[in-house]
């Protein structure tokens, strides 16, 4: 049982949909697929802006919304409060761009007045876009992308936004915030297995491609949307996650966006309401949590990681860099129901119990959860 | 029934696999399937050097294999003749390497001599990297790698292969002819779908690496390889398709090396009988056709494909670019059997029937392929 930020679960009808066998990926019949998906991808974006399917991992997709924008020594500003963030500058670095940070420390949300500050301040407007991680998968922060965003349209800089934890989990209006380019992973809110990149790129993102001057072949979102618009892909894709993605799609629509963000909400809520309960300590402050997923700060983090995974089956996520031994995640996107976050919670007990624990009421945890849920 | 060259057939079993629920990409299960998916990669690979597995395609593998070893300016010979070999020349030109040439025209092979002149030309060691197609599958002509491959040594520019229709149907024995850089996609010759690239890298492709300047991040081969040290990925790896990938390669260590590459032999000639006893024309020269794929020339080339698709269900690949209405391709690579290659002639005997071709008798084509089959 995964519990971890992606992969995440997937239904069994997409997982037969990706054990079917492959088309040829020039044929009508995959044009077709094609057509469908593009048309559902933009339903879940919330856009009427391009949504590329690139064969990379998250990451690949973020640097392909960075790549496809800039020159070499282009102005970005990163900000970062958690591993990814932090990867986002590194990304940019690599490719030479000028990369000027604003920062928290990991687990606290950014202020986004700092960022306003740091793009009043650039009179000159020598900062051309903006690279903003939406959920921080590392630390289960969630920015205040709102708020960013607006401040960066009224600077007139790209706004650039890693959504691999957010897109289908929390309301990502693309059109109504005005995002740029905004890049996700299929392994996710997505509910299918790892594989595909997802970017969307607005007629501004595609005005700043016209003159971007940075080396690309493979990642050339031009090349993808010129096929997006014959219904198809410059390279071969990855036919069968298609198949999975369409798939998982239709049920995204027949549940409805609203329901899914509110099922987000809900098993965040119970989460955090289950480790307050079980005396354990939440990492990201009350109302900056994300939706997708929940970081508990302990140090006994791997002992717990491993008996809930010896003696119960489910897989949660240790901390990364420094945070490894100091932080356990509990990912909660994508295809998962009330049901899950009961058993998780149930077994976290049970656990803490197994180890000693004594500073909570056993029960008290999936008590404190089942109030989440129910209401 | 798939007879393109790529995605091409895929196994039930390796379907199944890839059906699997996904696990944790940072467990220790995924580890030692990983060690296990390596370990044949190499046996496959014929090579004690690095073999590394990207999501990406074809493409970005050979991008990969291109964009580590090279700084901006640095001369590449791009040798070619078809589209995917002039990709190549693309791809180099993007990341502005000074591209020099030597060609031959779509449908020949290229003449080693030409390729070995050029390299003596270069009596400064301008020249730092030569990059080949092997298999072109725009033509289905296969070039003679192992001669060229011994001039690239002789000169000491780094040899660099796209072996993506080659690598598990053709010989490519890396170590015993010294070379560089493979590249090559999981929906050839490596019976899985659509969504992997893997690329080899030698001992002395790493010193190049070292010293290249272009930009990378995602496709940094270095991160692969430190990854792959510890049975892991830099970035969220495919892992269905890695689970389809093990699968696969336990099918083909079964079969063995030897017997592949027999059978791929067989089919081509059993296809390439059927079409001159059928009265049409082969694109590939004799003694240069590849046995991966199949050209065939006919003004007729999109009503055959027609016909096959929508009365036998069988597809055939069209001409690409200029060739597009001239010629189509039969595919032969993965996961083929004698049976197949008997179906594929037999419906295109029917089809040429009901196209009205009267130049050849009836059931040669078949007779013809079984001739070289039951040898």
């Amino acid at each position: 049982m995964l519990m971890i930020p992606g992969p995440t679960p997937v239904p069994e009808n997409v997982l037969l949909a990706l054990a079917k066998h492959p088309i040829g990926h020039r044929s009508g019949e995959f044009s077709q697929i094609m057509a469908d998906v593009t048309a559902n991808l933009k339903w879940l974006h919330q856009t009427t802006n391009d949504v590329l399917m690139l064969t990379v991992s998250g990451t690949g997709a973020m640097e392909a919304g960075i790549i496809n924008f800039f020159s070499p020594g282009d102005r970005v500003l990163v900000v970062h409060n958690g591993k990814f963030g932090e990867r986002w500058a590194e990304v940019a670095t690599a490719f030479a761009l000028d990369v000027v940070e604003v920062t928290a420390p990991w687990g606290q949300p950014i202020d986004p007045t700092a960022v306003k500050s740091a793009l009043n301040a650039d009179t000159t407007k020598a900062i051309k876009g903006v690279i903003v991680t939406h959920s921080e998968t590392s630390t289960g922060v969630i920015n205040d992308l709102e708020t960013i965003s607006k401040d960066v349209k009224a600077h007139g800089a790209l706004m650039i936004v890693d959504a691999v934890t957010s897109l289908g989990a929390v309301n990502v209006p693309i059109d109504a915030w005005g995002l740029d380019v905004v890049c996700s992973g299929s392994q996710k809110g997505f509910m299918i297995p790892p594989g595909l990149g997802f970017v969307t790129v607005s007629p501004k993102a595609w005005d700043a491609y016209q003159v971007a001057k940075l080396p690309r072949y493979y990642m050339d979102l031009g090349k993808y949307s010129k096929g997006a618009a014959k219904n198809t892909t410059p390279f071969t894709p990855p036919v069968n996650l298609i198949f999975a993605l369409q798939a998982a799609l239709i049920m995204m629509k027949a549940e409805g966006l609203e329901n899914i963000f509110v099922r987000h909400q809900r098993h965040m809520h119970a989460s955090r309401a289950a480790i307050t309960a079980m005396g354990l300590a939440l990492y990201a402050p009350e109302g900056h949590g994300s939706p997708a997923i929940t970081a508990v700060s302990s140090v006994e983090a791997e002992q717990i990681r491993s008996v809930m995974k010896k003696k119960f089956d489910i897989v949660l996520a240790g901390g990364q860099d420094d945070l490894k031994g100091k932080i356990f995640r509990i990912g909660h996107l994508g295809f998962v129901c009330d049901r899950d976050i009961l058993t998780a919670v149930a077994a976290l007990e049970a656990t803490l119990v197994e180890l000693g624990h004594t500073g909570f009421t056993p029960g008290a945890g999936v008590a404190a959860a089942a109030q989440v849920l129910i209401k």
